[in-house]
C-alpha cells in the first residue's frame, strides 16, 4: 500500500508527492525503512530521533523531533490513526504455502490442525483438537494437550507442556477510542515466545504482543485459568498460581511467585524473588524482592498488622 | 404433553378434565396460549393479570390474581415445580433436519462441526474445532477462532470476533433446591444474542438465558476469562477487562468499563458511563455514572481516602 | 526398574545388593509391596510404621521409624527425589490396546477422540472436539459438551453434565524446588472421580490427584471458570459459583456454598452447610457451618459491622 493511499484512508495530509510503498507498521524503535510508525505516548519521544521508519504519525508539536528525512503525518488522534491502520496490515490467519514440517517421533492426533509454515521438532505430542497456527515453531518434546490453541507466529521451546484448553497468542486487548465512545481494534501484530521447560496449566490465556513478543522465560510454571496480557515478560522460574492475572506490558523478574487470584496492573516491573500473597493486587512497580500482600499492596508483615488492628476496632 | 400428564408428573391437582396440550414453559410476560407459566418471585405478580399462559403454577394465595380463563396449578414450591418441568421441555441438542447454510466466501475448517439448522453469513471464518449448535445464526464476517463453542439458538452479528476456547450459550447456573438439600436443574431455554462489532477474548464464558436472551450489545469488547451470567445485558461499547464477572440478570448501560477481576452481583443495573476499578465488587445498582472502587463499592475518591486513613492506623 | 537403578539415578545409597523390581511410587499409606514411598512432611510420620512400601525415601533422622524389612533411602531433599522419580513412573498418555467400549444409545460426534481402554455407559452424548483419555470410565447418560477434555483414568458417574471447554484431570500444580531456584515437576499419578448428578460449567478446570483421587461427590453443581486443585474433595450437593477456586487438598463438607470469586487455601477442611460469601478468602479450616465473608475470613455479621465502622472513619 502506498503512503498516499494510507493518508487518504486516514484523512491525513501528505507533504510529498513521491510514490512510497509502505510494508507495515511498527514501533519507533523497531520500525525499518518502508514501515510506518507513530508517537502516541510521550514516554517514547526519545525514540523519535533514531527511528528508521519511513513515516511517523504524531502530533504537530512533536514533528520537529523527527530525523530530517522522515515523513511526518500530523494528527492529534495518533492512537486512533494507528488502530485504523493496523487493520490494513493485520496478518492473515493463513499466509504460508509451505506444508508443515513435523520432526521425527512426533505424534499428531488426526483431529489436530496444523497450518502451513509451522515447524515442529522431534518427540512432540500434539493431541486431539489442538490448533497450531501459521509459522508457529515448536522445539523438541513439546506436549500440547487436547484443545490447546496456538496462534500464528508463536514460538515454543523444548520440553514445554501446555495443558488442555489453554490459548497461546490470542489477540491482546487493545483499542483506540473515538469521540463517540466507540472502540477501534488495534490489530495485534506480535507473537508469544515460550522458552524451554515451561509448563502451562489448563484453560490459561497468554495474549500475543501488539508489536514484538510476549515472553515467558525458561522454567516458569503457570497454573490454570491465568491471564497474561500482551507484551508481558515472565522471568525465569516464576510460579503463577491459579486464577492470577498480569495486565499488559508488565515484567516479572526471575523467581517471582504470584499467589492464587493475585494480579498486577499494566506497565509495571516486579523485582526478582518477589512473592505476592494470594489475592494481592499490585498497582506500582516493586523494586525490592520480598513478601507482599493486600490491595493496595503492602509488605506482608504490615498487612498482617493491619488486619490485627482492624479486628480490634470491632 | 397434556396438562393432565404434567400435573400427574408434578403431583399437582388439576381443576379441569379437558385435554389440553402444553407446548412449552415460559415467563408470565412472554408465555403464549398453549404454554405453562409460573410465579416464583413476587416481583412478577404484576404480570399475572395480563398473562397469555394457558396454566400458571403459583401459590394458592395468588390464584385470585389470574385472568378468569387461566388455569391455576397450586404449589408452595413453585420454583422446584418449574425446575422439574423444565427438563421435559428442554431443547434437544439436535432438532433440525435442515442442512446448515454457509454464506459465500465463508471458510469452514474441516474439524469444525456445524449442526443442522445453522445459518452463516458471508465472509465468515470458522476455524478448527469450532462447534456451532442447532439453529445458530451468524452474520457476515464473523470470525470464530479455534475451539470456540456456540450452543444452539445463539445469534451472532456482523464482524464479531470470538477468540479461541470461548463458550457462547452454555447453560446458566440455575437450580431449585429440595428440602433434602438437593439441587434440581432448571433447564435453560433461552439463547445469547451478540450484536455487531463485538469482540470476545479467549476462554470467556457467556451463559444463555433461562428464558429469553442474554444480550451483548454492539461494539462491546470483552477480554479473556470473563464470566457473563444468564440473562445479563451488556450495553453498547462496554469494556470488560480480563477475569471480571457478571452474575445473572445484571444490566450494564452503554460505555461501562469493568476493570480486571471486578464483579457484580446479580439482578443489578449499572448506569451508563460507569467505570469500575480493578477488583471492585458491586452489590447494589448504580444509578449515576462515575468511577467506583472497592468491595463494598464506593466512589473511587472515597476509596483512596479510606486507604490513606488505613495506612495511618498502622 | 530395579531399586539399584533408581538409587543410581537419584544418587542415593542403597544398603542391599539384592535385585528388587520397583513398579511404582505411592504414599506411605497406599503403597504396596514393590512400590517406593517417601516422607516429605512430618504430618505423615505416623504412617511409617505400617507402610507396605518396599523402600522409603526419608531423612536419616526418621529411618528408625520404619518397619524392620523396609529399605530406607536416606535423603535430606525427599520431595525433590520424589519429583525426579515421578517422571520415571509417569503414566503414558496412551497405554491400552483395548478398543473403547461405547454403551448402547450413546452418541459420539465424529471429531471426538476416545482413547483405548475407555468405557462409556449407555445414553451418553460425546460432542464434537471432546477428548476422553485412556481408561476413562463414564456412567450412563453422561453429556460432555463440545471441546471438553477428560484426562486418563478419570471416572465420571451417571447423569453428569460437563459444559463446553472444561477440563477434568489436568495435572495438579506440584513441583519440588532445587537450591538453584528451579522447579522439578511432580508427575501426577492420580485421577478425578466425579459422582452422579454433578453438573460442571464451561471452561472450569479440575486437576487430578498427585496420588489417589480428586473427588467431586454426588449432586454438586460447579459453575464456569472454576479451579479445583489436586486432591480436593467437594462434598455432596455443594454449590460453587463462577470464578471461585479451591487450592490443593482442601475438603468441602456437604452443601457448602462458595460465592463468586471466593477461594480457599490448600489443605483446609470446610464444615458442612458453610456458606462463603462472594469473594471471601479462606485461610484456616472452618469447623462450624455458618455464613462467612471477607479476606481474612470472618463471620458475615462481623464483616458487615466492620464495613460499617470503616465507612465511619472517612
Amino acid at each position: 500500500m502506498t503512503l498516499n493511499e494510507i493518508t487518504q484512508y486516514l484523512s491525513l495530509e501528505l507533504s510529498t508527492s513521491q510514490t512510497i510503498e509502505i510494508t507495515g507498521i511498527n514501533t519507533l524503535k523497531d520500525a525499518t525503512t518502508g514501515e510506518i510508525s507513530f508517537l502516541s505516548d510521550s514516554k517514547y519521544e526519545k525514540d523519535l530521533e533514531n527511528t528508521q521508519a519511513t513515516a511517523v504519525i504524531l502530533p504537530s508539536s512533536k514533528a520537529h523531533l523527527l530525523p530530517e528525512n522522515t515523513i511526518a503525518l500530523l494528527s492529534d488522534e495518533t492512537y486512533l490513526m494507528v488502530a485504523k491502520l493496523s487493520k490494513i496490515f493485520a496478518k492473515p490467519i493463513q499466509s504460508s504455502t509451505i506444508a508443515p514440517i513435523i520432526g521425527e517421533k512426533s505424534i499428531v492426533y488426526p483431529t489436530a490442525h496444523i497450518e502451513n509454515g509451522a515447524r515442529l521438532g522431534s518427540g512432540c505430542i500434539i493431541m486431539s483438537g489442538v490448533y497450531i497456527g501459521t509459522d508457529v515453531v515448536l522445539g523438541d518434546n513439546v506436549t500440547l494437550n487436547p484443545n490447546v490453541s496456538v496462534y500464528r507466529d508463536c514460538i515454543i521451546g523444548n520440553n514445554v507442556i501446555v495443558h488442555a484448553g489453554s490459548v497461546v497468542g490470542s489477540d491482546g486487548f487493545g483499542y483506540a477510542h473515538t469521540k463517540m465512545g466507540e472502540h477501534i481494534k488495534l490489530y495485534q501484530n506480535g507473537n508469544v515466545i515460550i522458552e524451554e521447560d515451561v509448563e502451562i496449566g489448563a484453560n490459561t490465556t497468554i495474549d500475543c504482543a501488539v508489536f514484538g513478543s510476549t515472553l515467558i522465560k525458561r522454567g516458569s510454571k503457570i497454573d490454570n485459568l491465568i491471564q497474561i496480557g500482551h507484551n508481558c515478560v515472565v522471568g525465569e522460574h516464576c510460579i503463577l498460581v491459579s486464577q492470577s492475572g498480569l495486565a499488559g506490558s508488565t515484567t516479572l523478574g526471575r523467581n517471582v511467585v504470584m499467589g492464587g487470584q493475585s494480579a498486577t496492573a499494566g506497565h509495571l516491573s516486579i523485582a526478582p524473588f518477589t512473592t505476592l500473597a494470594a489475592r494481592s493486587g499490585v498497582t506500582k512497580s516493586i523494586t525490592k524482592g520480598g513478601v507482599y500482600s493486600g490491595f493496595p499492596l503492602m509488605e506482608h508483615k504490615l498487612w498482617l498488622k493491619l488486619q490485627a488492628k482492624l479486628a480490634k476496632i470491632l
